[in-house]
Order: C-alpha cells, then sequence, then structure tokens
C-alpha cells in the first residue's frame, strides 16, 4: 500500500535493526485519514470472505481495525490485556509471550460476542515473532470461529511471525512488508525482489 | 444524542448502581457505525472551536477519538496507562486514581506531539469522578497547549466528574448523561428533568 509505505518512509524513526517507532501516525499518535485507507484497503482484500466480526488487540490494533469494520459493516472486538471490573465472566484466554519485554501476559476476550457461525477477520498494527497474532487465533479456534484471515499494517518480515502463519496455512495480507531496517534504513519486501 | 441513547437503553447492562457494562458496543466488542455517528456529533459540537489535536487515553477512548479525528480532520493522540519500549523519552505525565480499581497509575503522552500551539479536545468513552480527565488536561497543561473542550460518550452524571470539571470553567460535552443506574435501569439526565 503504497500510501503507508510513504509515510513509514517519511515519518517512521529506525531506532535499531529490530525496532521501528511509527508513534507520530500508528502507535501513540494516530492519522484518522490513513486509518481510513488502511481500513477500506483491508475491507477490499477481505471483502468476498463473508466477514462476520473482526478481532484486533488493544490498544493500537483498535484505530485500523475499526475503520475496517466501518467499511466491513461487521462490529470489532478488542482482545484486553488486563484485567476489567465489567469483563469478568466466560472469558477466552490465551497466553502471550513478548519477546520486546521479556513478559508472558494473558489476553481475553468474552465468550459472548464470539460465536462458532462468526468468520473472523484478525486485525493489527505489527506483526514481528507472531505472539499477539497466534494467542487471537487461539481464542477464534476456542470459541468455535472461522479464522478467514489475518491483516496486519506494518509486517517485520525478518522476524519469525509471517514464516509461522504461513506455515500454518492461514492468508496473511501485510499492507507493508519491512524486509529489513539494517542500518537505520527501512527497507520494504518489494524493493528487495525487484 | 437519541441513537447512543437508545442502544444504551437496549445494549447497555446495569451491573450495579455504579457500573454499567457497555461491552457489547464501546468497551470491548466496537460498533463501528456508531463510533462514526458518536464522532460527527463531537465534530459539529467543536466545529467552530479551531481544534488541532484531540488526545484520548487507551484503550476505550480510541475508536470514538478515531472517528471525531476524521471528521475535524486533525491527528489524535491517545495516553498510554504503561511503558511502551518506543516511548520513553520526553514524556507528560499525570497520575491518575481509579476509585473502582482502588489504584494510582501513571499515564503518559510524547511532549514531541503537543505544543504550545495546539488546539486540544479531550474524548473518552466515561465519564464517572473525573480522574482520567483531570489527569488529561494536566498533561494538556504542561504542554502548554489550549484546551478547548472536552467530549464524553457517556457521562455517570451522578459521580463527581462533572460537577468538578465544570467547576473548572471546562465546557463538557456528553452524548448521553446517566442520572442513575438505581433498581438496575438506566434513568437519563433529561428524564429526571422534563
Amino acid at each position: 500500500m503504497e500510501q503507508l509505505k510513504r509515510k513509514i518512509a517519511e515519518d517512521g524513526t529506525v531506532l535499531s535493526d529490530e525496532v521501528l517507532k511509527v508513534d507520530s501516525f500508528l502507535n501513540h499518535q494516530i492519522d484518522p485519514e490513513l486509518m481510513l485507507a488502511v481500513g477500506e484497503e483491508f475491507a477490499s482484500l477481505f471483502q468476498s470472505e463473508g466477514i462476520t466480526k473482526i478481532v484486533t488487540i488493544e490498544s493500537s490494533g483498535i484505530a485500523p481495525a475499526v475503520m475496517a469494520g466501518l467499511k466491513l459493516g461487521v462490529p470489532v472486538i478488542f482482545a484486553r490485556k488486563r484485567q476489567s471490573l465489567t469483563l469478568t465472566e466466560n472469558l477466552l484466554t490465551a497466553s502471550v509471550y513478548s519477546f520486546t519485554k521479556k513478559t508472558e501476559s494473558t489476553i481475553a476476550i468474552s465468550a459472548s460476542h464470539l460465536s462458532k457461525d462468526d468468520k473472523v477477520l484478525v486485525i493489527d498494527d505489527f506483526l514481528a515473532n507472531g505472539q499477539a497474532a497466534k494467542g487471537l487465533v487461539s481464542i477464534i479456534e476456542q470459541a468455535g470461529a472461522k479464522l478467514s484471515g489475518i491483516g496486519i499494517v506494518i509486517e517485520k518480515s525478518f522476524q519469525s511471525g509471517r514464516k509461522e502463519l504461513d506455515e500454518l496455512g492461514i492468508r496473511v495480507e501485510s499492507l507493508a512488508r519491512i524486509a529489513s531496517l539494517a542500518g537505520g534504513k527501512v527497507t520494504f519486501l518489494e524493493e528487495v525482489r525487484s
């Protein structure tokens, strides 16, 4: 998605060979127009799948997921990373290990919002080692719902997540695929291939 | 806002005299169409204020804030409740006490996204005791920016937050004002007055 890649190239900051900071338009400050375009792109990619629910994870997945939900005309559920007062019963949970924080955490979705009749599109801001995505996939399986695919805003293709999801036979659509952050420079996957 | 009040009456669950569960369209599962309508309402209410930034707090504030940002054509910043790897330097912070969780936490916004030239609209999902709102107001003051007002999706008018913000001379626009949750029933403020 050219508009997104341009934004990453212009406003992203490479903090290390593994960390890209996109706090100015995705992870902390959000560009609503760009999120609408991202949502439209996801909707277009998964239009024919008969999606009934979008599932994401707080917090940075919410904006792109809600725009995709608006365009597909379906509700969005965000998995919570911590306990909430009004979200206590009948939870589907998964354990997610964060390589960056080196901590294990539990993500949860209320069972009342997912059923075996749902066709689910998972959306997240980043795909790195795939831990969050696999946690969401596990929750969707527990609900007996059908996973139609995963939409990712920015994929760090040099980390293992994409490969692992491919091996599970899951359809993954990433709007920007980053081959490398080496030398403080963002290199997209297409540039490497061409 | 009639569409929102209808949704609260139909899909909200009163858990106690103080707690309203709206997990099916706002706090966990999100209704994107309703969020767009909510965003349009905020944009219409604050249209003439020359807003340059919207500030909210993760996670439930993000959807209504992004829709308002889309309609006003301005970026949205969400305050983080916990430390993030790529959000470490130059933070504006405030301490927020949660009456429901009985814990004190720190919320943070990167100073690089707010300047003294900004006119800020704060948006949040709930106004109860006003702690989160006052934390965001403190951060906006630290940045030297101008606070133009606060937009709230659901106000629990029987708690102290609205009164305290009124006393600070802050313009607060709440799309649904709840006078009482007594007897397991949602009573809106207008019904009490008329």
